[in-house]
């Protein structure tokens, strides 16, 4: 139905119906001036994400349900790389003409949908107009653990470790940018597209380009001894390079030992790209990095440690390189 | 200075220098994947709002200070509402090119002026790049009191209060838009201007502006018997509506109890306008609206009352006339 017909107020009764009731932890939810939180014992999390048509996101290469999926997912990323609980989540929209209240609906699904994975309610936000493009705020409110884990925590001797793979959501991102639609013709069951005379698999463009729509957070189970820690947007050497910043502190990446998936080998193999290009500087991965004890045991990847000063790549010749924290930066 | 040649890093950092620091119940501000704050010992109130250029404001009318200040000003207006005091703000920027560090420098003044005046920190939020015009959401978080006040208690035989005078910033936003120009000569100490070949006192068409710009948000002192309330945003009519909506009221509001200013009443009359049209429908205004039972002693504007059913409004002469929510709504 177009907005215009439906009126702000209107829109919010139909995304109400689409917003499971009030949870333990809600007095009061959507429909007043602010929502009633029940406050934890100690301490609580807040994180802010804006996501904006045309740079954070493309309508012709997500739907509307993978944009809702992924807004919530980058916030409870954040909630994740402090060591906290993810509970409430306020989303304000600003809605241009074009879409109408099915998008809507259609964006709340994909919320809703990792919302429930992880027992996170909605509990407001704001609705209006927007002249330009589709524009999301979401913030997020956690339960944090007893001990937060900061950025600033890093020692050296630490291990660095990664919770999963990299580069996979870099070059999911390229190829949907490059082939959408041959993308769809994977979608329709094709075994193989090409792309510059090279063929690739379908099913390995399938998964990169769902690990770019459809990141998955997860958090880690034992945080006793992780010193510091920060969940992977902007890119391995540029999210490093912030624990640096933070600890004061210099780290070494043993190349080699950067976790790679099946997938992006395979496709970066047959576009005759490297792949640690994705993997070291690729971001929105949203898997946590975090620094712990030599011994400290975790299913992990250790990629790494952090020595006194001074950034450095080794490869598998054991030759070391200074690194740049590179990624994403707006305004540059 | 230039964002291109700053970066995202660089106008962080920049705007950090502005913020202040870190005060009680701040255990973690900004710099982390998430703020990490003290919880009270009951409950939170949490409340979004989302601000687009040419949406909401139009920077022809309004200075970056300006905009910083009603920005926060009006979600302290919602945890006012609820009977809360406000703590924590989180503020998320989309900025296009055209604006550079020094206009977001003001913005931060503004915004940092009214925290200082209700003892808030801003704790976090993100900083993008906008490709359309510039987009502010802001989420305010506070402490709330024992007995947290909903739309919903209004009871027949409550009375109806407002605390401040209505209409001055509809009618200050039609100024603005029409005689900018000419209010900059009230500005540079003229002492009246013409519009539609009507005289308009200076001190007045800068009163009702300012009252536009820059919204007072003041909560009540004594909210033991309050039984419902709301902030003034999209009119007296549409929100008096909410409160009936919430309730399963009606309301009878005596006209000529609505406070107006004189600045309003003066204006008016030049321009041969109605001034209830603009207090009853107007909106902006940030004044708190709440029922309370006929003893309550207030030293707010008692405007009408609570009734089983039905909405009218009675004038001097008796006349009983029915009224709908009107105020303003997006997408309509």
């Amino acid at each position: 139905m177009k907005l215009s017909k439906l009126g702000e107020f209107g829109l919010i009764k139909k995304l109400q119906r689409n917003i499971p009731a009030v949870s333990a932890g809600v007095l009061t939810g959507i429909g007043d001036d602010a929502a009633v939180l029940k406050a934890p014992d100690r301490k609580i999390l807040v994180t802010s994400d804006m996501l904006i048509e045309g740079i954070h996101f493309d309508l012709a290469f997500t739907t509307f349900y993978q944009l809702g999926y992924k807004f919530l997912a980058v916030n409870i990323s954040d909630i994740f790389a402090m060591g906290g609980d993810p509970k409430h989540f306020l989303v304000s929209i600003g809605i241009p003409d074009k879409y109408d209240s099915e998008d809507m609906i259609e964006l709340y699904s994909g919320i809703n949908e990792i919302a429930g994975k992880f027992g996170i309610t909605i509990v407001g936000g704001d609705t209006c107009a927007s002249k330009q493009g589709l524009i999301l705020n979401g913030t997020l409110i956690g339960n944090a653990a007893e001990r937060t884990i900061l950025r600033s925590g890093a020692k050296e001797g630490d291990s660095i470790f990664v919770t999963g793979t990299l580069g996979d959501s870099a070059m999911g991102m390229c190829l949907l940018m490059k082939i959408k639609k041959q993308i769809r013709r994977c979608e329709s069951g094709n075994a193989s597209i090409k792309l510059l005379g090279k063929t690739l698999v379908c099913r390995d463009v399938l998964a990169l380009a769902n690990k770019h729509l459809m990141p998955q957070p997860a958090p880690i189970k034992n945080t006793q001894k992780v010193t510091s820690m920060i969940d992977i947007s902007d890119g391995l050497l540029a999210d490093l390079g912030h624990i640096c910043d933070e600890s004061r502190a210099g780290a070494i990446i043993y190349k080699e030992k950067v976790p790679l998936s099946l997938e992006l080998l395979s496709v970066a193999k047959s576009l005759g790209r490297d792949p640690y290009e994705y993997a070291l500087k690729g971001g929105e991965d949203y898997v946590l990095l975090f620094t712990a004890p030599l011994n400290f045991r975790t299913r992990a990847y250790r990629i790494g440690e952090i020595i006194k000063k001074g950034r450095y790549i080794i490869d598998g010749n054991g030759k070391k390189t200074p690194f740049k924290a590179e990624g994403y930066e707006h305004f540059k």
